[in-house]
């Protein structure tokens, strides 16, 4: 018999929990009505008992695994360290050794949940930073984006193993599709850019083939959602301002779009009519879609939901670990960074 | 009598040249009916004098002043150097030294520009990198933001020079509103980010006072928009990226808006009602209002127009430099570069 794949998941963590994160939960086995998994829910358990009852949850593919504590939104790394060993969040993390988890998520404290997965999993031999990636829609479907924040400055070796463990990640949530590599720059000729990005752009050109990632070479900001490369490698700086960036145009151009179509009487009659096909361009274009953003590089993986997010963005981030795992991330990475050990 | 301001333009640079600046002078001309301006036009007589004929332009504010040759767009800074000196662009630079001209307009090749500039002009004092600052459309109106990609590396004097001049700039061109400096950063609070960012920012906040500008410590991505802070400062590099993924963003937005909004019968009958919302909406973020990128730190403004611009986007750059003579831009820079050097 095949393994489940198990998802530990911090039912404590991130605004309205474990409201919103059971909520999820019921979506989620709503919506895949496979038995191919386990959802393990770290937390109070007469709270998740009394979630459960409200959403009508009576599941064998779900088991509570209680604990005391919650990490604080305004807990330090530092003194989470010391604090954290009866939390939902640690326990949820250390389920991946004690057990048999493949994957946590958490919608809790950013800072500490990185610390706590470092020390709990450890990092891949050879790999000397972990990443934040992150989903991008584009006009071909998604793509993925990393780092986007876990480190502020990085060397060429960074980026290299950035586009071998996103190249990774892409083929594990997609696996009928293949990644094309780009580096994040200002410009797309080879003379451009830092010396840093030359050196890497040097070395993914001849890492580039079939079996790894096609390297497309530079991409500029405004090319990023075209979708013709779908593994977007740049320092952990620019990936937050890009992605920030990209949001906050989004939301200006959105509300500005709504004040001009709720302005006069015409205006507002054209609403009816594009009631459904404005519905679907708001679905297509989501948040909540691509919510959850992985660290990768460490020994197993932990998905991080967005704090403020709702159940709906919620079970989009359990969909994206079930994804993950059934499409073996971790061998995937490790055959990827075997390939680079090869080259070096 | 007061001195006219006077508008060196480059008639042969960029895509549709001259036909395209020329036009957009009419434009101008159009528009503008004051008397307080010349507009002196570089480039093949023969060739603008039958444009202006085109366009109907007889005006005693129009003046031509004869080149023979043009820089050509796949010209390197390197060569142009040594063969420009009969070109539109070399001579509309050099206007400011020969032809008592304020402020110098090219659409053409932007390198090759910025290296002529700084050749002519000279660096003011006290500033050791020019900078390239743009407009950006904001919830409060227009943004100012620096530097766009003239220097991918930037110190923490870089940072705080550009604010000096970016104030100054954001001055001229709005005299009515006071500038708001913010630093682009990944977090808002003053522990994150690079050494150099932390440097910059306490600095900053030494600056701070009502009559140079106002510093509103760090800004993060999505929050660029909003218009609290108008005037923003980062390295070429993460500037370069932000611009250009803002764009990509909103192209990919309106894109598909427009995709949903004529993907069935209902749909194109909201068009009916709404055109009247959806052509505001579209004139009010339109980016050629945003076309033209100002070279600071030389003694001499000199205004990048993009070279793919239509005549009603050469307009807007017209325009713009006329706002920043009558905003006495370089003045500006030098009060704020002058309370910069008692404080240092």
């Amino acid at each position: 018999m095949k393994k489940k794949i198990i998802i530990a998941i911090d039912a404590m963590g991130g605004e309205n929990a474990p409201n919103k994160n059971i909520e999820g939960v019921s979506i989620f086995l709503k919506k895949n009505l496979k038995d191919d998994f386990e959802l393990h829910l770290y937390g109070d358990e007469n709270i998740i008992n009394k979630e459960l009852v409200k959403h009508n949850i009576v599941s064998n593919s779900v088991k509570i695994f209680h604990t005391n504590e919650a990490v604080a939104d305004d807990e330090t790394p530092l003194t989470a360290i010391k604090n954290s060993k009866n939390t939902s969040m640690w326990n949820s993390v250390n389920a991946q050794l004690t057990n048999n988890a493949d994957i946590t998520l958490s919608a809790g404290n950013t800072g500490v949940l990185l610390v706590i997965s470092r020390m709990i999993l450890k990092m891949i031999n050879d790999v000397s930073r972990p990443a934040l990636a992150g989903l991008w829609p584009s006009q071909k479907g998604m793509s993925v984006v990393l780092d986007l924040g876990a480190n502020i400055e990085c060397e060429e070796k960074n980026l290299i193993d950035f586009a071998e463990m996103g190249s990774a990640l892409f083929k594990s949530i997609f696996p009928d599709q293949k990644p094309h590599v780009a580096l994040l720059n200002i410009g797309s000729e080879e003379i451009k850019g830092t010396e840093i990005l030359k050196k890497a752009h040097s070395k993914l050109k001849e890492l580039s083939n079939e079996n790894n990632f096609i390297f497309n070479g530079y991409i500029e900001g405004n090319k990023l959602m075209e979708g013709n490369s779908n593994v977007i490698i740049t320092d952990g700086f620019t990936g937050n301002v890009a992605l920030k960036t990209a949001e906050g145009t989004a939301k200006f151009l959105i509300d500005n779009l709504k004040k001009s179509l709720s302005e006069n009487i015409l205006s507002k009659i054209s609403l009816l009519f594009s009631y459904f096909s404005l519905k679907k361009f708001k679905l297509k274009l989501d948040a909540r879609k691509y919510n959850g953003a992985i660290f990768l590089g460490l020994n197993g993986p932990v998905v991080k939901s967005h704090g403020g997010t709702d159940a709906l963005g919620f079970y989009y981030s359990i969909d994206l670990c079930y994804k993950i795992i059934k499409g073996n991330l971790m061998t995937q990475i490790k055959n990827n960074l075997k390939h680079l050990n090869v080259k070096n």
